[in-house]
């Protein structure tokens, strides 16, 4: 197998033309979403904030919802992206093992952000909106959201968790350099903020934090709306690509997984790799699909399923998820985009009817697999992707000392390029 | 066109297989390179920091040096690169100019750098060394070097040029993270960089002194030798894989071109992408080629034609080429890589006799076209790179106003991702 072989690429004409819906394959169906009322909330109320386009496929029933042609335009900038066997990687750890991975760092942001970046920033525009907010946590959301509103013409005003900010003050000139507005979070530019200052002057920040700002700020004004990088199903939806294409990309190297790592902060990187199998899963084909997370932040493994909101304020509707609970404070994990008290409604329902499972990892495990990575593949996971490469490097490991092997695809789901402090110590 | 006949892509079979020598072609041959005593230095000299091989590129009078098959099988872990159309620039620039920009930034280190430090590190290892020294400004030969050595098992020691570690300290983690020691220069490791100290205690750093603390290094011992990521004819010539890729991806886009553009620190990149272009531009085509240099440091634009030492403390050969002096201290400006008080003897010899010319932009000029590539390509590039890139921007705003357009190539040398403390003013 030559160097070209380890690299299975698709030609543009492979991009995915539609997304997977994996709402109607759900085991349960999820519960409504609730307001402060603990009453459904309609569809309606959601429009203040949310296209209508969103909004349909955030409750569609509909399995396949064609790309519409200028995000396909927009996604094939950088996509199909390469699926790689990390043969050298299999050599470091020595097992017998076939690694791959899913290298959605290629993108414009570094991260498989921008594939919803691409998708939110279009239906927005398309429905008239001219401004945008968010949060991010490590960055690289805002910085997908920044690229994808250049592309389509918005403005973007991003709430960044203040810690990550002081880790990773360069994901800031990026975004500035895209040519969005950036403030920490807790900021002075809204009430949830500000409330949240008077509180605890000192505070860090939280994701949940975060969106309830930039929800305040895009609910206070007509041209503005909320945009959200990760937990909805709409998100999700839009991640579908990712394992679309690897499901091609395996055929064409004549393998089917064992087993689907990716991640998980809020859950569109592991939905993304994980919902078009989905099927095979529930029709009895053995492929395990582990969500990996931090042990500092272990929503899914040690939190509780129940309705839950996604912000600290309550802005948000509430969500049949597992949480934390919204008053969890992560430690300063370098992890950014995993430091999320709650959890996509469509990964947790998969978790709580035993679709999938989830792990969780330590710091020292993420970042001694994230330095064999580099050594052997020469390349700097996202911290947040290496909690995926640990889970796999470790699964290959468990397999190898029972004389077993199998087929593992993890999703590099960013480069680390803007994370080094996080591996100051560990390097 | 569609995007994706934006960006145009060699299979692997088409990765030159051999590298191409320009000594022979040069109008008039290099000086020998002189001793403090002025008379030639005989290669044996060079032999205490060199391979064999790699004197006998130096000193090559053959066009045609096929590459070693490890060195091939390292370069096809990313090359060939693509070479893309830069459409969205254009239109940003408002040109009909066509801009086509090679991408060495995909490479393990994200520069140019991969090309030569797999060549070197291969053929120190083929000779025996287990040790290598270096020196690096902005840090992108020192991640490149660290990654070549980690992948033909050679320990590596840096100087990194203090001013550059301080405002980029990510570089050393990285380089870290590869297995390689980084110290700042000037250091206390070595005479040289204790005699700048006594000196000067807050001494920024310059190439030249780290390059004289790596020399004294590998003199010092016999298991080590001494590398260089540019100036030297060996290092042109392992570079001159971008020129060859581009002479073919033109030719598939039917394309000539009319202006070949690179930024100038020690010459490698430049002469790289211009060098298997000479033969053309003296048989009489229309080819202009450009260096584009800061004017902080206008080497080749103020520079004086002279004998003068590649290093500070005056451990290198004299080599015949454009320099501002060995004390020459360059301002703080961010594009490390181009702070060099010399220039390569090849580019300096096809400057002097008119086969080239040379450009001085200003900090202003660079981060004002590096922003725009930003919001056009959604590529952060180097501070380096982008002075090759302001030089494109202006000369086909320059067509423009006279009512012409071109055909206009120029490399992006490598990111900016690990730079961004240099566009945090500008952005």
């Amino acid at each position: 197998m030559t160097i070209e072989e380890n690299r299975i690429l698709l030609p543009k004409s492979e991009l995915p033309a539609s997304w997977y819906n994996v709402l109607p394959e759900l085991p349960e169906p999820l519960g409504p979403y609730l307001g402060a009322d603990q009453k459904p909330v309609e569809p309606s109320a959601l429009a203040a904030i949310f296209p209508k386009a969103l909004i349909e496929q955030e409750m569609s029933n509909q399995s396949i919802h064609p790309i519409p042609a200028p995000v396909l335009e927009a996604l094939a900038l950088w996509r199909p992206t390469p699926l790689i066997r990390a043969k050298r990687l299999e050599k470091a750890l020595g097992v017998k093992s076939r690694i791959y991975f899913k290298d959605e760092s290629v993108s414009p942001s570094g991260s498989h952000k921008s594939n919803t970046a691409m998708a939110q920033a279009y239906y927005n525009r398309q429905e008239g909106i001219t401004r945008l907010t968010t949060e991010t946590g490590a960055g690289q959301w805002g910085t997908a959201l920044a690229i994808a509103a250049k592309h389509f013409g918005i403005d973007v005003r991003v709430f960044m968790v203040k810690i990550s900010l002081t880790q990773k003050p360069y994901r800031k000139v990026i975004m500035n350099m895209m040519g969005a507005e950036v403030f920490p979070s807790p900021s002075e530019v809204t009430k949830a903020g500000r409330d949240a200052l008077a509180k605890d002057p000192q505070a860090l920040g939280t994701l949940g934090l975060a969106i309830s700002e930039a929800v305040e700020e895009a609910a206070s004004r007509p041209d503005t709306n909320y945009v959200l990088g990760s937990v909805l199903n709409h998100v999700i939806l839009h991640q579908t690509v990712i394992g679309q294409e690897v499901q091609k990309q395996l055929a064409l190297a004549g393998e089917k997984p064992d087993y689907l790592i990716a991640c998980h902060g809020g859950g569109s990187n592991f939905g993304g790799l994980v919902a078009p199998y989905v099927p095979m899963i529930k029709s009895g084909e053995k492929i395990t699909a582990i969500a990996a997370e931090p042990i500092s932040c272990p929503t899914l493994t040690a939190g509780k399923f129940t309705y839950d909101a996604g912000d600290t304020a309550g802005f948000t509707p509430l969500m049949p998820m597992y949480s934390l609970g919204t008053d969890f404070q992560p430690p300063a994990i370098h992890a950014g985009g995993l430091r999320y008290h709650g959890a996509s409604p469509i990964v947790s329902s998969l978790l709580k009817s035993g679709v999938i499972k989830a792990q969780a990892v330590t710091a020292e495990q993420v970042f001694k697999f994230a330095k064999l990575l580099a050594n052997s593949e020469y390349i700097i996971a996202a911290p947040e992707s290496a909690h995926a490469l640990a889970v796999t490097c470790l699964k290959a490991l468990e397999l190898e000392s029972l004389g077993q092997s199998a087929c593992l695809v993890f999703t590099l789901s960013g480069h680390g390029l803007l994370d080094l402090s996080a591996y100051e110590s560990a390097a």
